[in-house]
């Protein structure tokens, strides 16, 4: 295992260290590295907080700051956080109007975030993102897994938090805005995740894992390596059908997203494949993002994420937002 | 080689379309994909341009915009581009008040460069970036390399030619601005460069190349892989002394940087450590910037960077900028 680290159980509370300090005028540190927050939180703002196993960084903490979540509890690598952090973190950043918990669809998340929910004194709903279109069930999930569209909701939900929207509309909002995401992933190479030192899974030669989860499991199938237009192809038809009719001739934003070990290069090819596939079939792309943005540490690969767009959304999109993994209009 | 690619001939035409197209906003291709440029030119500006090798994504296209460069030339990777690129760019971006050329110091991009110069009707001046002290000469260098520092120095010249700034002037400035910087880089892997299909060097499974350029150059020594906070240390070492009396009780921008395959949890981590051992030697880090910036393709590694501020190089780096991978104040 070749990593920059000075010992596998200190890499979580190091790093978190060097994310704070790099950031303390966006974020602070909760006691015992439970979760980070917004150094200044907003009173009578419903509260939105994220959180999951670490190694997808920038996601969730990288996205906390105005316009996007107040708080981000980081588990270990790929292992979801305790209920404990989510009840420290809810009561740290309350603002007095309730809490929206935004949580990707693994059991162990939504076992922990469900038990802090149940702890916790004020009202608390939850959003449970399932973006991956890749397969039905999964080693860590009952149900689709939530991926890389995580992103896209807790942007626009956050941006209508700021505005003051309530808890109610905005668990609406978040449901609404997952239920218009869907994403593909395809891995080249596997990752090591620290404390186990040996890759998660293997990968031939000259193979890839189509449909990948973000923690390595398995997709849809493991394949020849193919070309970029031919896995656009295949990425793009998987989540266009899995639309339906909603996707005719309407805009979108696409992600496309590195899953760590993949140059900004191919990733930026991988846009241009996936664009003019999408264009052909009557969609066009009116917002994106290019790069590593929901990560498995350094594998290989990447995912595109579609979510149509209607005004709300486009508008929610555009607004202001200052975190230290996105940053417009602040 | 495991690549997102569709043919060796066409990764970087295929990838500068999607590029271009990902930041329409911002950002227009010249004829036969010679350079990126600002899609509003400012007249009366000094035109800022850069360009070297393709592969240090997003170096150099990627910081073309307001208050950073005009445009930029993007060679094939790790190749120079060839001068009638730089001369269209030129031409394309005059506003009438001379041009900068901004070249990190390899000998095909000096030439190359220089030719360009020699050839343009307007009136040009370089600034030439070598803040690499692992090595005083290198295989594609006399004289040390321009690495991640180069960053910097875009940056800051970006601004002052927003703010209509002379050319002379500029140039002092940037000069100014590489003599303040110094970096070095640690590799744990190689690269692959796609039209050679096999990695550039071999590295040992427990090797590292310490003080290693940025096309997988020698650096000083190959040696057991360290530990985050001795790796750090040897950095944080090479880059004081080198600096000398100059270091001494004064704030820092430091750009803790990814080669490409490194996850953001290391380099937050090495960050960390970063920080504590120069904090300790009296050098304060007041302004910061941790992930992918100047990288070599998919190699597992990065670099330490340490700029040494005054009040103007702080204001400069603090005004707003937008391009594709730096934006704020915008």
């Amino acid at each position: 295992m070749k990593k920059l680290i000075n010992a596998t159980e200190t890499v979580l509370t190091e790093s978190l260290d060097g994310f704070v300090s790099a950031h303390s005028d966006l974020l602070t540190l909760g006691e015992e590295h439970k979760f980070v927050r917004r150094v200044q939180p907003k009173a009578g703002k419903v509260a939105l907080i994220s959180g999951g196993g670490s190694g997808h960084e920038p996601l969730h903490g990288g996205f906390v700051g105005h316009g996007m979540l107040d708080a981000a509890c980081p588990g270990q690598v790929f292992t979801s956080p305790t209920p404990d952090q989510m009840l420290a973190a809810a009561e740290a950043v309350d603002g007095g109007a309730g809490t929206l918990f935004i949580v990707k669809n693994y059991e162990g998340d939504v076992m922990n975030f469900e038990m802090a929910a149940e702890m916790a004194t004020g009202e608390i709903m939850t959003v449970l993102t399932n973006d991956d279109v890749a397969v039905e069930t999964s080693t860590f999930s009952t149900g689709r897994r939530g991926v890389a569209g995580t992103l896209f909701v807790e942007k626009v939900v956050g941006a209508a938090a700021e505005e003051g929207r309530d808890l109610a509309a905005l668990k609406a909002l978040g449901d609404r805005a997952n239920a218009a995401t869907r994403s593909m992933g395809v891995a080249l190479t596997s990752c090591t995740v620290p404390a186990a030192g040996t890759p998660t899974f293997d990968l031939g030669e000259s193979e890839m894992e189509l449909g990948v989860g973000i923690h390595g499991e398995p997709g849809r199938r493991r394949v020849a390596l193919a070309s970029a237009n031919e896995i656009a192809e295949e990425m793009v038809t998987a989540i266009l059908s899995d639309f339906g009719d909603q996707a005719h001739g309407g805009d979108a934003f696409v992600l496309l997203n590195g899953f760590g070990g993949t140059p900004l290069m191919e990733l930026y090819l991988m846009f241009n494949a996936a664009e003019q596939l999408l264009a052909r079939r009557g969609v066009t792309i009116s917002r994106s993002l290019v790069g590593n943005y929901v990560t498995s540490l350094e594998m290989a690969g990447c995912s595109l994420t579609v979510a149509l767009l209607d005004d709300e959304l486009r508008r929610l999109w555009d607004a202001p937002v200052h975190t230290p993994a996105l940053r417009w209009g602040v």
